[in-house]
């Protein structure tokens, strides 16, 4: 078993009978949907799921397990992901590869957000090894690069993997990959991004996460809450 | 000649040869954008301008104005619109009529931003008149609604004009119609929804106006600078 199978069942013994659980998208994340698949088989645990992707709603129908539609959601206890990035204080980094938007939006609407990672995601401050994706619409890829200039934003469209074009995500948005003044802290980027016309969303997470358990060398530890 | 036309005649006068112009939505942005098209008759001025909807692009067009593309934009030195609510602050609402999300980045583009307003439109606190218009993804609507009770949020789905269904936006958006806790100002309600998962956008402008102009009995006056 390795690091990330470990941490993905650590979580999903978490999970209680009758709960409502948000499905992250992922290699770890896929490994949290197995397992609660296999919960679901071997200790008939019941659980209504909800997908932030179509990539994870596929791997959960697949194994069985009984899914809504984000759109029929009013209520949710948990919600599972992984991150690209993790700070001290559990701000995270996401969005390097799938849709950031039902992602963000399940972790604001949860009760209880547990974020998996391994231990090379910890990192110092946001930003440290990825640029910071922020999803725009088409028409306003070019005003927002120009407004976020004041704050010492650069960066470029994100590509599509097999490099004939750009990026689209599910919501028809366009990604530009950035990074900022260094003397900007996430909190501050955050409120910028958010302030933003024609950002859609963006892949800082703050004040969201609420538990982040992390997998290193064959064990499981929690980070201090901050 | 009314109140609308004697503020669009006021602000038309105001642009300068070679100036690249946002085009607002609503009638006194039409009498605005015939104005500018007058001008450019009669005094041959040269302006280059960008709109804000279908609506005002078609308008201009059909006056012979010359139009880009808002993607082809990179800087804008006006853009001139009117508001559902404006307060002493300059803080405005939109949204009760065409799309926002187009105004705003345009809002946020420009050097300058002229408002043109009678002056029923002046309002002590923004929501004084309207609830406040806020763009939804289509899946996301529940949710946003939900999150937003925790600061008084309540409201409903916009409705189309002939009653027979639900307001889309040309962005394929949803309309909240929402009020708030009365406790809250407008700053803080811009940061909440700035900040909330599944909104686009929302109709509270705050620090974009720079200036202000108020059709008054025939005349014109500008509001002081706050």
């Amino acid at each position: 078993m390795n690091d990330k199978q470990w941490v993905a069942q650590h979580a999903a013994r978490l999970v209680k009978d009758g709960m409502v659980v948000g499905l992250g998208t992922g290699s770890t994340a896929d490994y949290f949907i197995a397992e609660l698949a296999r919960r679901r088989i071997k200790e008939s645990l019941r659980v209504t799921c909800v997908a932030s992707s179509v990539v994870s709603m596929l791997k959960a129908q697949r194994l069985g397990l009984q899914l809504i539609a984000i759109e029929h959601l009013t209520q949710l206890d948990l919600f599972v992901d992984g991150a690209d990035e993790v700070t001290a204080e559990h701000t995270l980094l996401k969005g390097q590869g799938a849709d950031l938007v039902k992602e963000k939006l399940l972790a604001r609407a949860c009760d209880e957000f547990m974020v998996l990672v391994d231990q090379s995601k910890l990192v110092e401050h946001i930003g440290a090894r990825y640029l910071i994706p922020v999803e725009v619409m088409p028409f306003a890829w070019q005003l927002v690069k120009q407004s976020l200039k004041e704050y010492g934003g650069h960066g470029a469209l994100r590509q599509n993997s097999n490099g004939s074009g750009l990026a689209v995500t599910s919501y028809g948005s366009l990604v530009l990959d950035m990074a900022f003044d260094p003397k900007l802290d996430c909190v501050e980027i955050d409120a910028i991004l958010n302030a933003t016309p024609g950002v859609v969303e963006h892949g800082i997470f703050h004040g969201l996460a609420t538990r982040v358990f992390v997998a290193d060398k064959g064990g499981v530890w929690e980070m201090e809450t901050p």
